[in-house]
């Protein structure tokens, strides 16, 4: 009663709802799980900080948690792979990862292959320069950033396919928890980039699939 | 010298550079035009005023003025027929036709083939829902609002295919210019929604563009 | 001598007045609640964390805590049955509910009859559509939501009573606790709305409660 | 094309699609009037310079031009009376006035009966204190502020109906173009406050309608 | 060294040096009062926690802490009597105290006499008016009230001396954390109103005091 | 009736109510001019642009215009002496003109001895410590500033006065049109200080002539 | 009287005082530049639009106009070469030359040897990449940028010298005037960045030359 | 692999990479250390609070902690003597120390000679003008200053030398933890003020050393 779950979220848009942690109880995240589990081969929760992690485990048998991306995750079923394609994951730096593991997490329980590289920031730019054909080649990007947020700018320059730009609460100061890097990417001169909230690398995995699985659909006029 | 043209832009991502016009003279931008003439099939400037727009006709022989996109572009060659699918573009107002048309001229001039649905805000949802299918089989969306831009967020649940949010400058008061908007899309609790800056019809194209030609490119994986 | 309360606020505007515990030491709060039982059925207060009202139940006999809306109250006389229609109070998700019981009890409290309807936010649109009649049948109605805060555009386009919308602080990055959907709501392209503050379940109770006290004062200038 | 009107907002909402001006060429809001002429008694249009409408009042015949409430109307019915009570309208300052006629003139427009009281600002408490029977006895109060907007905390303790609260742009340096009275009514330590977006003059009276409504319809339930 | 106290700022200003307790450790602030203490009657402290005034205790003998002002003092002399006239403080509400605790134990310290009024804010009006004549009559007046911070307003328009507004940073959502009563003070169409920063009760005491001390000193320009 | 005169102003607050000019009409304010005229000896209004000082000029003989202050006057009476001491008013650079202006034209219409020293800014501290007499010896000062808006600080630390702190819209970039030399004022480490809004000169001087009509009032206590 | 001018400026900083034109009439420019003619070899006035400009031609004879760099020059003896090394200027677009310009044109005035690199943003990396030896041997970069302003960061990863930033108010929407690449510079992970006001090419002119200027003060310490 | 470290970093700018604690846990930052230290003479990590510091001298022997600065560094081999100047560091208050340290402690394990006076502020501005000769002779200064950050205009006013301003987040209110004296640093009047993040110490030290080093290099131009 507490929570309407969208059972045909799957059917219209491709993805399953996924449970968002924050101001939800555990015991009501523990109901919610359950309720869907019978539906979708995999269950999703975002957001679970480890203590509530504990005490989901406590309730709901075979559930697994991802501690850096703070993912819980209830496997029913085979994941099906869905797309063509590789999802390529880029960070600026070290404390990008948890922002970029919720992303990549989240785009292999939903069936999607995955591609990390960390820690290649602008201000060291030999180190981004000596992956330039990854990116040239990458199929969809998503690039992580925090503090000035620089990454998916010069990415895009690279880059002849769709760029996720997410900016992360990392930095201090003028970094207005995030709303610095946010700026940096939406003002990019650099184009082809579509930015999401802050830390919201779940929301930039889902797009990332969505991306590719338009590509097969529209494979299948061609053929 | 005051210009480095980037010539090579097309070749790493797909697009040819395209002129912003404001900050730059009428004799700038009629420079950079020329010299990029002989490089491209089209020469695009956008955010012309149609006063501009007549200076630079004066000069630039053959140029077209799309009023309602505030675009000048100079066709040199026939523009190739890009990508297999089409950008859906949806706005939420009539007063939001400025940028939605900047993006549609953007993607046709680029090679695209588009479809335009004006003025289906949420304030009247039935308008929305008697295109439901249209929504449903999209292969992209560009979903154009300003005001409380809520319309991306209703739109996504209804589609399997990403959506690129634009925020317009259309309203008054605390839409502080698109940024209420703005935060709309970026907040939205429905998911696969990139953002790109208010009022930035040419980017959400670029971006919708990029998305289709990846499709293109999986496509050759499969083959 | 440190609180002045103001007797007459039931004389003038028909609601007592109503303890804001933030700030307050609970014997402050305490002593408040004990001068003003002898002179209303109903004495309330409100945003009580749950150590706080265990704190005053020590000191305050009969003291009932609802813990889901954080208001303590001590009825010592029958209430009274205010109004004869009745206020719908909408929630977006499962999170927003707190601020959805403040406002329920709060309504009930002072003699109100309250419907509840949680978790139908815009994101999957037909939960919504499936209570139309609901809506399109209120006398008022509460919508409370966090994130983008789009609930209420939409729904104000489906009813024709008045809409009380309540902007709540769930969400993160760009929501900015509460400011993102505080701007949608008062720029909602929607009609008839009135907003409150960020999580003010109480003041739309209020307000709720104000126009259904109004609608009985007018019936006795026709009758 | 540019527009679908919403021809059932009537049915639904109780009022019917009212244009909004800016952004809307003066031949797209003549062609909208034009088309919704036959539809409905009234059409009308806000936000509406002088200009604007003289070049309107030379293409829709019998257009009438409300100058200080910058609203364009076109009356080809009877008004029909609505509602039982009546709207105060109370402004803070001489300069407040062009969105209180907004306001005043669109209720009149839509059938309802309007009190104007202008002037009656805080800083000279005794103006409002001689006029504290109006206050008491209104069935709804729209109240209209600029620079701190303090007029609808002190109306809203000396009345027991509904307050919208409207903040205006008058002002200059931290009145922030209205913000600053906006954050003071969203922040009323007086209770049953509705707000509204800055110098939103129409949506304060479409809401006073709704409510004047509402007492009406729940008048057929005692009936 | 860490410190360099400025010894001669009660020659140039009349008022000792104060120190400002935040950022310093406690072993720094019990320093800085032992040597300060031999050259002046009243050294102090301000914004020190309870804990924080428990080790300063331990180390500087004959140290006395206001809790609800959170100031340390340590009185080696005499106060002597300051100014002719009287401060006047008024809350508009009980969680305003602290500050204004701060203002009146600062003003008592510094040698002047305060009389106090709390928790007469603007939604019940008569609990203001009813202190007409105190308000008249005042020789300076400081005015203290968080939320919407309408008091000054209104007391500003009652008295003919000067008002020293201190916005409080009590409210919640949009009070955002002081800065609405702060806007509300600035903006004021009551004239004769100083802001301070907010919960600055030190600040205020301080230009109270200034202004008392230039009277007797103007009034030796006539005798 | 568009304007409620609030004649007792002047037996209240001890100043006549002054006319605000923009948002009203040169008709408006001529209105109200005349009518006030037969009750003060003299009616001001202030924020007048020369080209409505013409129009009013026109209509109510004997206007006087002041330009630089940009305030109208209309003396019908002699001006009485108000006070005992001087209103020192200094600027930190040569663009804050207007708004000192503003306070010392204000200031001796309502009756002030007015002392002036420009363009003492803190870039040159030399030319501010040449005046450390006159600093120290003020009865009260008016310090205006624009950009950073650091001489306030620097005064106070120099004056043991009251200072009224005006903070002015000259500048650009993150001045933010005069918000950033507010922030400095309010901040101000200096003690002593009260800020008025953003370029109001005539604010300034109004609490300036209450705090030496407060010491004149002392005074008699004494006598 | 009006200005006071800092003659010892350019002892005390090694640099004159220069006019700032906004907000001061031709006049008072006209009259200011005449009186410092005769102290220093170059009189400069910056922010100075062409209108004004050919006014302040017609009072001063031999005044020279830079238009580009909106710079009023008198130079009334020879400019001594300062310094030992060159400042170099670059900018990520060409609407960013107004600002590099006034920076250029002030240090060239000032004694200092330019060396201009304009266009070369980080979307297309490799024109930044092709002047690496340019920037790797700089004595000391000014870096100029609007929208979202990474170069800056590319730059200072890239060179050993100090690098000043100066962000644009080139850009839209979410530039927020030049406020998105301050951000970005300010909170650059790349480090030994200083950051000057939003297009201030004057500042970062006189910081670069003060900057050369104690190279060679420091070489004398060794001599 | 979740960190690409820049071991060129030292090559390209002079400095070697330098660890950001926060958002690595500290085994991120032990593993870092230990693969940084035979690398460089001196590895360092800022921002360590004296708990991750414990954790980290467990695991990395002969590590150093200052605590005033917090942080950590591992010193392999002697530190080479850079420049030839010294870094003149000033702070306004007491509490703005822990970012002077960051700055002092980073200039010192990178070579530089440092000299420190603390607690200047402009509030008694003769603490700064006994320092006058300090000032003018210093090579490079930085000026460290919270609340409302005015040092750093009074400082560059009176030093023919570079200044770095460095805006700290002390102060409480309207300070917005550091924005105000960001702004007022930005909005200098006096010219040559290069700015770097709130609170960012580390940043401040290696742009003074990058203009000493300059010096150097410049010098061997002549030789
Ligand atoms: N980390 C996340 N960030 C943003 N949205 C999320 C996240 N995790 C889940 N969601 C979305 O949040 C919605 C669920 O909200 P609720 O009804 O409160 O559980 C679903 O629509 C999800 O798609
Ligand atoms: N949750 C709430 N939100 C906003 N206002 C409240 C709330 N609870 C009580 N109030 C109001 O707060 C005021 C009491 O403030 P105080 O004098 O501090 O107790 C009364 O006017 C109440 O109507
Ligand atoms: N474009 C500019 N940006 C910032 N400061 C400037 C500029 N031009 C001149 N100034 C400074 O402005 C001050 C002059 O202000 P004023 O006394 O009003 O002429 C001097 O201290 C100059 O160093
Ligand atoms: N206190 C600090 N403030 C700003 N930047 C820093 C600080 N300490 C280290 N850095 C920079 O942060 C970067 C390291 O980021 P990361 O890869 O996350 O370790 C390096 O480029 C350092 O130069
Ligand atoms: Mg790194
Ligand atoms: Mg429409
Ligand atoms: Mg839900
Ligand atoms: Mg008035
Ligand atoms: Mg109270
Ligand atoms: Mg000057
Ligand atoms: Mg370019
Ligand atoms: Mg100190």
């Amino acid at each position: 009663d507490f929570a309407k779950i969208d059972h045909h979220r799957h059917l219209r848009t491709g993805f399953p709802e996924v449970i968002w942690g924050p101001g939800k109880t555990p015991d009501q995240i523990a109901q919610i799980m359950t309720v869907m589990a019978g539906r979708s081969p995999v269950v999703m929760a975002t957001r679970i900080e480890s203590i509530v992690a504990e005490q989901l485990q406590a309730q709901v048998p075979h559930l697994i948690y991802y501690p850096m991306a703070r993912i819980c995750a209830l496997q029913t079923g085979e994941i099906e792979r869905q797309g063509i394609g590789v999802i390529s994951i880029i960070t600026a730096g070290t404390a990008d990862l948890p922002v970029a593991e919720e992303a990549a997490i989240t785009a292999q329980l939903c069936g999607f292959s995955v591609q990390r590289l960390w820690d290649v920031g602008v201000a060291g730019i030999h180190r981004l320069l000596s992956h330039r054909e990854l990116i040239g080649q990458a199929d969809v990007l998503i690039v992580v950033a925090g503090m000035e947020g620089a990454l998916p700018s010069v990415v895009a320059g690279m880059a002849n396919c769709p760029v996720i730009a997410v900016p992360t609460s990392v930095g201090y100061g003028v970094s207005f928890g995030g709303v610095a890097p946010l700026l940096t990417m939406l003002n990019s001169c650099a184009t082809g980039i579509g930015v999401v909230n802050i830390d919201n690398g779940f929301g930039a995995a889902i797009l990332a699939g969505k991306i590719l699985r338009t590509a097969q659909k529209i494979m299948n006029y061609e053929l």
